[in-house]
């Protein structure tokens, strides 16, 4: 099962989304309700088939607001859910789970589009050695939970942000002047663990990479020749170095690209091209 | 010309943003350029049809990271671009344009498809009286924003939280016990210009809203014919009652569904079922 | 019963409020027990007359320095009490009875004085059917619980911020150009739930105002025959227009002013003209 | 003059402060304003007799929405103003200073009040030898400008909070059985530039305070004579001990109080019985 | 024993130091353990001689991470321990364990560190009168921490900041013009219980701070006879001036400074000069 | 040169620290300048030889106080210094001189005391191929500043934090049951381009590791016989692997360990055995 990111980072992200919705309070809840009002229980369910993701996080915004309400979810991070199922049961004071519910389902509708969206990009390319991967288009504040959430679905995480992975674009190519000299550079000023890849767009560019020692070669925008060429030249070259294919992921030509033998493809289309996966609460 | 929300609410928003993926550094800008380098420039252009919106965020992003980088929006907010377009011009040290592009960009990418998706449900409706609203369906911690862009996209806006309108929904009249009981009650208890509105699905529930004193009156998931019905019923009891038609509004019915009379017409959609729109920055 | 704002609202202001107060340490109580001291008891009394506002957020100011403090409320909220009452009783480790004693009962003596003063304003108009009302004129930080003391003593809330309703005031209107543009460019831009209010400080405002549907008319400043004027006009011509008078309410002119017939008066005096409700803990 | 507490403090007050009002923005300014709006002229003035404090927080609130807004103090922090007089000019965009208003006024009209009741209490000695004191019965949240303004008024400051100072009371004489005992113990423990005062409420304390070495005694709810008997016990004993008396201190009393020869006299009520100075904004 | 700092202004040290290591998440331990694991047991021992502090500050760590994890000090804080030493055993959750562990003991090791050397300034004077004292040389971020090491180690606290207490240096005299109207115009503007320490280089400036009523005088790099003199010249002039010795104090010369009959020896060498006490945490 | 953290991340730490210091209010400072002060000139000189680092750091502190402030670093970052050797020269007014002094100095003696620390370990090794590298051992809240003092003393970053690189010790090898059980679980959940090191006690160790594809393997507390087996290992056994020593490494032995072949040496050394490099700032 895929590990949630700490409490301890995402705590703070809840409580400053709960007043975002909560503001001065929630007018409607406090204007009926004098009082902590006595148990209500509702459920959750889906309205479209996907997959769920992010329930363990919608749980903790509750919590966050009454530690007393009980939310038991019912389905599996990652599992496949259909129209009508059930999928949690809460249990608890009514304005807690009134005022909860909103930034909570809003989490989780967010969460599973991106879970299901991730799922039908990899179930095209299942059978072959290629990881999917995620990138640094998040929406903002959003980041570690978007990347739980890919991971969900089946993704493995690019790099986090910009500290955890050094990755040399065109520009820093071209201000630099040239790739050699850029890693050359970086390789005495990075954090020595980091790994560097190189964006390339050129099989010229590939070379250069591989010959300055690059340990991850991004082939970015390629047609899919020129990536097959790509792939034969650092398989031949040196082994240990990773290939990752990027630019224009599509669920029609993932298998293609795959079967060029990179060993990642990488894509935002989970996170820039996925729509929220529908749920609602009910009292019962 | 659509207003901004104010900077002293939307800097802090940005910080966190900027801080989520810069974390310790970007070790890549960094390890390269031990200096702070004289000026780069770049230009923004997307790379498909849509609405633009966000740009004057996209600035300001830049100027938190580096106040002397100067950012002139080409295109204006609400804009409709095509691809190829440039929208923006930036000028200033390189460091601070790659360290602030991916956060800008996503937010750029982020708001414009939600004004995009906001415009196409508008032009289904341009030539009707009825107005096409938000809801509170939004992205944890980006709701001002996003609400920004279905205001650049051609919407109005519904409540921003739970605290600057009062919505009784079906749980809140069950738990209380009544259309009835719930205004009566929450008429003492609310500052007092806070509009009430009120969820109705039925015929019946409109007419006891109407008899209590709503402000508003939601048609919550009706057929065409049944929210005809409860239009005719409203306007013929009460003068100054607004009606808004929400639930299930898709680009195939919410012409029809404004032809019903109904004021406002209110859809997550710009939001829940929106893509991003695709911007690219490139160094000149 | 009065409900309390939400703690996740609340409770963020009583952690800096403590920090105010307690700095890098309670020296004489940290200098004298150097562990974690057995229970004391102590009790709250007051010591003049009034009403009680503010027990429950004292209480949880001790429990923010130390779950285990029992606060038991013995005097409810909005309860007349008088010099000598015990109004609650405190059970717990000493060091955090005394860490929290003064920001605890500095609330409480704030609250309570708001409360009092409300309460005598709201007698003075008891038989009649116009509210009490409350402004933005707040001691700043403690808006949210200054509005909750008023409406323990018997007012309800105006608007609680700049965005929860719109007021059109004189400035406004000049820069705008009149009445009627300001309205109609308003309604366009606003939330749509949003009350609009108009200042007016004439006939001719309150009809221009009326012309262009402003939800709200606030009298301001009339004198009490202009006042029966304008409540005259506006039931005269629309119906659920909502009449506010203001400007120089006095407990001796408060009366005369519910009687021209208007829904609501406000005033800052329980804020800007209140004491605080002396009171005292003493350790049993 | 007075010396204002730094502004690397006072921002994050005044930041929160004005986040407080404008929630998730000024809806009617912005709705009217959809640009930056041209320059506005606006003028501050009093509207009672008072002393005024804390206009330059006020110019530091409209700095932080926008640097650009002009604010002219025209009276001096302390001077005494009278009804009409205008005290600030302000010259800058119309919508930063609608925006600003409210927060700004607030924070002038009670910081003013503060000032005007330490005023009061000041002329009644002013020929003595006798210093006025503030105590820690503040604003939670406002302590470091209200204790700024009751300085403005002529007093003196007490200890800011619990850590500048010790203040053995009652409670903990009681808790650790007896002055003698309190003062010893605290001798080794407390940061050693820290004064030790004791709150004394017989000639008994007074003579055991002044033997363990108290550097300050507080005349506690004693009467004329006995604080009259008190100061001689002191003065008579040991030079350099500062005598306070607290407790109960009026405008009818504090004279006679001060006769007796006290060094300080304390009293919360600049804070607790005074009320706001009027103050008003208006355009030109 | 020595009171520990409280919680509510220790806890968001901690809170942020526990994200400043685990940035986005430990990926170690989430990557291998994808469920909360079963409890792992583990335990603390010294690798060198030395006191041991923050023990109890080592244990909230964990207890903000996980409060289901155990801890239990074996050592009590100032207790002289020696290699290979169990200060402390922990039993909970794997996951928490490693995650806390490096912020807990960098904490612990820095702290022991402190007092360890605090603990060989005292013993070299601990059969005379004299105090030993820190500074405001602590590093930024951990003075209430490194503060309280100083007293666990023997030490008293000198002032914590830049508020408790009046230093008038060199600087200061120089800019105003000498020690008497320093002093002097000090007296009227602070909060009144603060002490006035003035810094002194020569014979003539104790005198002149003498005259001047200092409530403590710091001989600032004098030599001992110098210093004799000027300790001779207080005792003989006033009783009660508390006298502070300051300036190049090394171990070697701290008993010569003693013996001169200061009251106070300050050196900043328990931070600046102190390295950290070898601590590790085994899994059993 | 060393490139400078962001100062995005920098300037809330700065802010804190400041406010740590300044508590209320520099009461001397504030007490003796009622207004801000005419421009004075200070410079900053140090007392012992060694390396300096911090400067940049050192000038930021006094233009989050006074952007006014001019701070001009005379030496250059990395530069050796010895006694007497002025270092920067500050230009401004008084009072933000005063009150930022001892936050800066505090920060640039620390970062200083570690750059000199590292500089020693570097010139050990100077003529090896053997990179110095620090560890996640660090004070808490300083880390992004310590381990840039590292590099400006010579060494090279290790990961800066739980998040940036993988490293799998003893528990975690015990935990999961082997090395190999370890990286293979590791490989399909963390983000794919973090490096895996492993740490290794023993030949057998170094084999495992080895087999399952670590990216870097730690030699952690060998002996040198042991390590240059491992060495010798490793190198002929896969191209491409980087190899840590670590654990005792001293000034004394550094040099032997670097010839074994390693590739970093890394060691905590700089952080826990560092003293803080003396600096004074002296008004002219």
């Amino acid at each position: 099962m895929t590990t949630l990111p700490p409490w301890i980072v995402v705590d703070q992200l809840l409580q400053n989304w709960l007043l975002e919705d909560v503001g001065r309070g929630d007018m409607t809840t406090a204007g009926l309700f004098s009082q902590e009002v006595k148990g209500g229980k509702a459920e959750w369910s889906v309205k479209e088939t996907g997959i769920i993701a992010g329930l363990p996080i919608g749980a903790r915004v509750f919590q966050l607001l009454n530690p007393k309400i009980d939310f038991v979810a019912i389905a599996a991070e990652g599992e496949k859910v259909s129209s009508g199922q059930v999928v949690a049961r809460l249990d608890g004071a009514v304005d807690g789970l009134l005022m909860g519910e909103r930034v909570a389902l809003n989490l989780v509708m967010r969460l599973s589009g991106i879970a299901t969206m991730t799922g039908k990009y990899g179930a095209a390319i299942a059978d072959l050695p290629a990881q999917l991967v995620d990138t640094r288009k998040t929406t903002p504040g959003m980041r570690i939970l978007e990347k739980y959430a890919t991971r969900v679905g089946g993704a493995i995480n690019h790099r986090m942000g910009l500290d955890d992975a050094v990755m040399i674009k065109d520009n820093h190519i071209q201000a630099v002047g040239g790739i050699g000299a850029a890693i050359s550079r970086l390789r005495d000023t990075i954090p020595y663990p980091l790994s560097i890849e190189v964006e390339t767009g050129t099989i010229a560019q590939v070379r250069e990479a591989l010959e300055w020692g690059a340990d991850i070669i991004m082939l970015d925008n390629m047609g899919l020749e020129e990536m097959g060429d790509g792939v034969k030249l650092i398989r031949g070259t040196k082994e240990g170095v990773k290939i990752e294919a990027s630019g224009n992921i599509t669920l029609e030509n993932i298998r293609s690209v795959a079967e060029t033998g990179v060993d990642y493809i990488s894509t935002s289309a989970f996170i820039t091209r996925s729509t929220w996966l529908d749920l609602s609460m009910n009292f019962c």
